[in-house]
């Protein structure tokens, strides 16, 4: 498995070839991996009694797998650790980078970077790979933050829930730039270009007293 | 079915019920409007050959219908097309309104407003449904735009795939407010507060001439 995991593209599978905008999708390692670690809110799909749920949560990576977090009694948990093989699920992590408005309806867009992964989830079971990856979860969403905050009793551990999925079938979509128009509306009065998006932070809201840590300031500033 | 339409709570169904954290929930009707109508990203699953796949797209609402923005050609639109009684989905719509610090790694938590929605998805065919739903997923972007821009063309019309999906079997999930902690944490040295986090827009990068218009304005302010 080593020439696999180190090869600079993941291999492309059914699933994973998009019936359409073909150029907008890539399979590169190191891409997907900057995508992943820009967020840290997955949306998680999986089947129950045949019928396709989602539902937002949190993860991280730590190299070529993921974890996502959850509760004991939360549903995908709970069908995964009935599951031998694990839970076929899909992952997908989606960026908004902007609006892209055109002069026409038709060509109105916005530019993205969304991976998907598909793969079966596994419980995580391990106290020392659960204490790890809760820190994973927690400095993922800020990094800095799991060294200067309480670490998990035994007993928080038994109540956290983790699942594992390997970056194995992987698939990266992308648009950037601006908005495509026909020639023929290039000189149509309407205002087009693109109005940047992204996740902002702060001002912090404390709960008590203190400073508020430098490691915020990098997401705030 | 008008006295349901009204009514101002969603049915609870047993796959709107959630296993845990059922404090957060709600099927209120205008709260799950409100959430709906403070975005435009959803994250659609769908099964295919028996597993879940998750794709990020635009939504409008109108009413008690919500539509989704596709491509002829797009699995889900086909797939919905080949369902005479149309596609399971789950729709959902997460806003990310807050980073939780507490003072354990255990209490971390995300303040967010989610809206899950299951139902069948039917392809829009009616040429004047789509030109109606196109504006309105425009607007769901950009309030405002699509009274801005060239409507489409019957030949753009019949290029864009809509699916509807009734509101019925809705429910909302939110948490708000600041760290939950065990007692004993109190005294610890570590900040703890929310970190809030929003959708930022801006500043408008033009393709072209012309000033940005004020229907940006409201959202880069």
């Amino acid at each position: 498995m080593a020439a696999i995991d180190s090869a600079p593209a993941y291999p492309r599978t059914p699933r994973t070839t998009p019936t359409r905008a073909r150029d907008r999708v890539s399979y590169d390692r190191d891409l997907v991996h900057r995508v992943l670690d820009d967020g840290y809110l997955c949306h998680l799909g999986f089947v129950r009694d045949g019928a396709p749920v989602v539902l937002p949560t949190l993860y991280a990576r730590l190299g070529e797998r993921l974890y996502v977090h959850g509760s004991t009694g939360s549903r995908p948990v709970r069908s995964a650790a009935e599951e031998p093989q694990g839970l076929p699920v899909c992952l997908t992590v989606t960026h908004l980078d902007g609006l892209v408005l055109a002069k026409s309806a038709f060509h109105h867009s916005v530019n993205y970077r969304s991976v998907v992964v598909h793969g079966l989830a596994r419980p995580v079971t391990e106290e020392a790979v659960k204490r790890r990856v809760l820190d994973a979860v927690v400095d993922q969403v800020v990094p800095g933050r799991a060294a200067d905050c309480r670490p998990a009793s035994a007993r928080e551990l038994a109540a956290t829930a983790l699942l594992e999925l390997d970056l194995a079938e992987v698939s990266v979509k992308a648009r950037t730039g601006g908005p495509n128009e026909d020639p023929e509306d290039l000189d149509l009065p309407h205002w087009s270009g693109v109005l940047p998006t992204r996740t902002a932070y702060g001002p912090p809201e404390p709960a008590g007293e203190g400073t508020a840590p430098a490691y915020l300031a990098r997401l705030t500033r």
